[in-house]
C-alpha cells in the first residue's frame, strides 16, 4: 500500500507541471514562469497548501511559491489548484498564481535569486524547543533570516504564524536582533484585529479548536 | 480610623524629606537633588516601592524617581527606605538614590526636563482593556510614549511588566507604531534567560504565585 502510494505520488510530481523538483533552473526567472512581475510570497513548509491555495485566491496580483519537502504532502497541494481550475465554467478565477516546490529551507538560495521575493511565510513550522542546541534548526534562527533577508526586495516582509509562546518568544528577539523591525504583533490572533482577512492553516485549525492562542507577527527587512 | 491613618500620612507627607509633592520646582534639578549625574530611572505608579528599593540595592549608579498618586502607599515606600537606612551599622549601602514624587503621568512634563531620565519603567500598571475608548487611558498609549520620548535622554528606555496579554500586545504595537525599537522582549519571564536579576514587585509576587505568566518588553527610544 505505501509503495504503491509513492509510486502514485512520484507519478504526480513528474507530471504536475506547478511542481518543480530540481528548481535550480527556476533561480532568477519566476518572473518567467508566472508570466508577469507581481509580488512573489514564498511559504517555507506549505504542507497541503491550505494556506497558499486560499492566499492566492484572496489576492490574486500576487504570485505563491510553496516550499514543501515531503512528496505525498507536496502533491496533495498541487492537486487542490487543479481540482480547483477544473470545478471552474470558464478561465475566470483560474488559479495561475502558485508553484510547488519540493525541498527545504537549506536550499533556498539555489532556487531563488536575490530580491526575488517580496514576503515569507512561516506557519507553524516545528518549533524545536526542548533543547537549546536545536535552537539552529528554527526557521527563525539567524542564519535563516540572514537567508530571507538576501532573498527578499526591499521592505519585503516575513510573516510567522506559530502556536508556540517559545518559538513566538524566540522569533521576535532573533529579528530584533537581527535588525528587522516588527509589526502587527499578537498573541491571540483569532480574537485580534488581525483575524478577519486571516488564511486558516491545517495545523491551525486543529490548535484554534483545542481554544489554543495562535502567535502572529509581521517583520520587515531594514537594510 | 481612617481619618487618623490620613493624618498620618500627611504627616509623614509632609516630613519625610524623601517625597516631593509639590515637584515642579525639581524640574531641571534632579542632577542636584541626587547630587550626582548618574542616570535616573522614573517608575511610574511605584506602588509600596518594593522594585524601586531593590532596584536601587542592585544599582547604586543609577537614580530613582518613584512616581505615585495614592498618598497611603507612597509614604509605605519612602518609609522602606528610612528603614532600611536604619538598619544599616554604618553609611555603606545606605539608599541615597531614591526620591518619591507625589502624582501621576499626567503631570510628568512639569516635574521632569527633556531629556532629564534615561529609563522609564511601568510595572503591572491597570491595562484598561474592557472598552476600547479606554486604550487612551493605558500608560503605553502613544499620547504618553510620546511624553516618554520627550523627557528621556537618546537611547532612554522604556521597560514594561504586565501580566496582561492584551496589555503587553497593545504596547508592543503601540511602540513599533511609534518608532520605538523593542528587546528583550518575554512572554514568559520567570522561565526566560530574563528571570536571573528581575526585580520582582507586589503585584508580579501575586500574579507569578497563581502561575500567570509574567510579560516583559525593552523599547529604546530611536528618534
Amino acid at each position: 500500500m505505501r509503495a504503491r502510494k509513492k509510486k502514485w505520488a512520484d507519478n504526480e510530481l513528474l507530471e504536475n507541471e506547478l511542481i518543480f523538483q530540481n528548481a535550480a533552473e527556476c533561480k532568477g526567472k519566476w518572473e518567467q514562469i508566472f508570466k508577469n512581475a507581481h509580488p512573489i510570497a514564498l511559504e517555507i513548509g506549505c504542507g497541503m497548501g491550505s494556506f497558499i491555495v486560499e492566499s492566492a485566491k484572496n489576492k490574486p496580483d500576487m504570485n505563491f511559491i510553496g516550499l514543501e519537502r515531503e512528496k505525498m504532502v507536496i502533491v496533495t497541494g498541487a492537486r487542490k489548484i487543479r481540482e480547483w481550475n477544473e470545478s471552474l465554467e470558464d478561465s475566470e478565477g483560474m488559479l495561475e498564481n502558485v508553484r510547488f516546490v519540493l525541498g527545504d529551507a537549506a536550499m533556498l538560495e539555489d532556487i531563488i535569486a536575490p530580491g526575488e521575493i517580496s514576503r515569507v511565510y512561516i506557519n507553524f513550522c516545528d518549533p524545536w524547543i526542548r533543547r537549546r542546541k536545536w535552537a539552529k534548526r528554527r526557521l527563525t534562527y539567524r542564519s535563516f533570516l540572514d537567508t530571507y533577508k538576501r532573498l527578499l526586495c526591499e521592505q519585503g516582509e516575513l510573516h510567522l504564524k506559530t502556536d508556540s509562546a517559545e518559538l513566538f518568544e524566540f522569533s521576535a528577539n532573533e529579528l530584533l536582533e537581527c535588525g528587522w523591525r516588527l509589526n502587527n504583533l499578537t498573541l491571540d490572533l483569532h480574537n485580534s484585529q488581525w483575524a478577519e482577512g486571516n488564511v486558516i492553516t491545517e495545523y491551525e485549525a486543529k490548535f484554534a479548536a483545542k481554544g489554543m492562542p495562535i502567535y502572529r507577527l509581521e517583520a520587515v527587512r531594514e537594510d
